[in-house]
């Protein structure tokens, strides 16, 4: 029986998943890769602290990454430490040194993933991230392989297990502020929950997904991103009132030789299959001419989920290095589709409007719409209050040009006191 | 630029779909595998009918399978034929002469995958049947590699289409036979439709995903099997208004040193991810130690969806032929791990009682199901008519053997009227 040694870079829960799950089922991906897969070097800044796996690894801990790069006795290199820095500069000279690598790092593959798979074709080395994605969620190899016959026209996807949590914890009622708090002391955001909340985790994921699906590169910057800080408890009451979930979603839909792609909070109706992915867990839903509607579900983060990805790409990346056949499943950028500018998104829209209580003001209002052709669908008065009302109004898809300006209009109305929220509609 | 070459058995349904999406995507199929994809021949008794699959594919059809087993121009050999008979000896040909074969055959991979395995290792060749299980949801490829690092302790399938439309027809309101009629006028069910309505089409499905997920033989004929002939329209109002949904489950688990596996309806609570499956869409759910809960869901069955999963093996063994590596993705069944006897099977149950509407009737079943240690989690009374009362039992977990004796005793209670339903609640 062969041995594949592997070399870990970043020993914190992503890493430690990993690592755990190598060693739970050491036996198991014996038989199924066809060798043994050997931990030989552990790399973190801290090489003191127990993380509690199960497993004594002290003797494998390194302060040194490169110690491990640089051994010729490592054939994998994973990388689980995040961020650009210093991450590249490893990933890049494990590559150089012909090494497969498996990494989890959305933001990497998002930003320098067209430089680093160009270096690993040129290398003959592996360069694999299904766990950068929708955590332990097999969902970069199924548009890879399974659906390689496919034109895959759209991506819907609930890639942030923090928001789809904070959401999901304010239609219990909390607002927030109170469901961010609980969060965070659960483990389930960061102390800085920008990233998570303002969206910027999942357009780097859209921008990896995009780019798979429509085999072109997109560029994170490019994508329409809004977070989920304004949405309030009361708008997830009357969108469910409405027979909507309010959930983050990464969209991105290839037509009329563009890629329309963004993050932004959406009403999504209960029938629809992704509507009722709760907490935290991920879904990531595809439409494509030959398979059609497909949806991959499973826990986007976390220590394990996002370590059964990690560990199955290293399987991946060991038998092909076992079969003599590495460096070969590097995506395709053939295409070169433009992504379109954010003015030019075409969504239905949920608007929350608080007017004076008085006469003329919903004529006004749907004035302001008529003028710049946005069709309404339905218009409902929720309360009143001091002589105020709040009205909630569902448009037909418009362009966002349009709703923006129709918008900025309504709120220079006299009888509008405010627009509090506006949150599109799929 | 290269060419492999494609011979194709069956021009069926989902033959048809296969070479459509051949056809149809060939420019990004050839830009991802790195080779044209040629249909060189599609083989089938019928050799006239126009397939209406937008190309004129008439010069490729011929009625001689063999011809295009023997041509040593063609390097992979597509099986839609279905059936053992004569697709086994086809596919034993094509891969005793060295060729990679795709199969959409789950009769065939169910009885004969072992065999058939061991003779594609043998010659180094590939056997992939990705389109065998599910129709166009990737799920065979995400076991054998994204999940390779996890030990899979549950699989919960929805994998037959024709049942879980009758199912949702049912739930309008329409009784089983006149939901079937409906189906077998829009073709989603069989003139026949035994193998679908009896849970065989699901039991092979159950036996290939078994031996996947948990490394060993399952004999489909192992699996315990019941259909969805006995459940009326009322029994899926009742599990509504309780807060189930009836699906027919492919379901297996390892526990214990052995495989529970069956397939047979169930209730299954709304709030599972595998409640909202609806109509001909299908879904595999699986729970690992590693991702934790994952589920894969999509169209089951018809043309293009199966073409899809058919057309995926087909890049993938072509890219394995154009990297030099065939015939490692095999299904490594290193464990021998026995399915448990069906008596064995531990499971809720919701029972349908009709009993004279006297004093004491509830009292003698209760202590029917009590002496057989079958203990109670509601008791519903739902209508009474005639002198006779319909009254629903939900149980908690017991084995099926308890569950049989104790049935058997009440079904003899002079006030017991009969007992129309019996299911299996998850």
């Amino acid at each position: 029986m062969k041995t594949v040694n592997v070399g870990i870079l970043g020993f914190g829960t992503v890493g430690a998943g990993a690592v755990k799950l190598l060693l739970d089922n050491a036996e198991d991906i014996k038989q199924r890769v066809g060798a043994e897969l050997r931990i030989k070097g552990i790399a973190d800044l801290d090489t003191v602290t127990d993380r509690k796996i199960g497993y004594d690894v002290s003797g494998l801990l390194t302060g040194d990454a490169l110690s491990l790069i640089n051994d010729p006795d490592i054939h994998i290199i994973v990388e689980t430490i995040g961020g650009v820095k210093p991450a590249e500069s490893f990933v890049r000279a494990a590559l150089g040194a012909g090494k497969s690598v498996v990494t989890a790092n959305k933001m990497l593959i998002a930003k320098e993933g067209a430089g680093l798979m160009a270096l690993a074709r040129e290398k003959g080395a592996d360069l694999l991230f299904e766990a950068s994605v929708g955590g332990g969620i097999p969902s970069i190899d199924p548009i890879k392989n399974n659906l390689a016959a496919n034109r895959i026209n759209k991506i819907i996807g609930i890639v942030n297990g923090t928001t789809n949590y904070l959401l999901s914890e304010m239609k219990k009622g909390k607002n927030y502020s109170a469901a961010l708090k609980e969060a965070q002391s659960l483990g389930y955001a960061e102390q800085d929950p920008t990233s998570d909340v303002e969206g910027f985790d999942s357009m780097y994921k859209l921008a990896i997904l995009s780019r798979l699906c429509f085999n072109t590169e997109v560029c994170a910057d490019d994508i329409y991103r809004e977070g989920i800080t304004s949405i309030t408890d009361y708008d997830i009451k009357y969108a469910n009132e409405m027979g909507y979930q309010i959930r983050l979603l990464a969209m991105a839909e290839r037509t009329g030789g563009q890629i329309y792609a963004a993050v932004h909070p959406a009403l999504v109706p209960d029938e629809h299959p992704i509507a009722g992915v709760d907490g935290v867990m991920n879904a990531v839903f595809l439409s494509s001419d030959g398979a059609g509607d497909t949806m991959y579900y499973g826990a986007g983060a976390g220590s394990l989920p996002a370590g059964s990805a990690i560990a199955g790409d290293v399987a991946e990346a060991a038998r092909n290095i076992l079969r003599g056949c590495r460096g070969a499943g590097a995506v395709a950028c053939y295409n070169d589709i433009p992504v379109a500018p954010a003015e030019s998104l075409v969504r239905r829209n949920y608007i929350r409007i608080i007017v004076r209580d008085e006469a003329g003001c919903i004529a006004a209002i749907s004035g302001a719409f008529a003028r710049y052709a946005v069709s309404l669908e339905s218009i409902i008065q929720k309360n009143t209050k001091d002589g105020l009302a709040e009205v909630v109004w569902l448009t037909h898809a418009a362009e966002e040009e349009r709703m923006r300006k129709a918008l900025s209009e309504i709120e220079k109305i006299p009888l509008v006191d405010s627009i509090p929220s506006r949150i599109r509609v799929i």
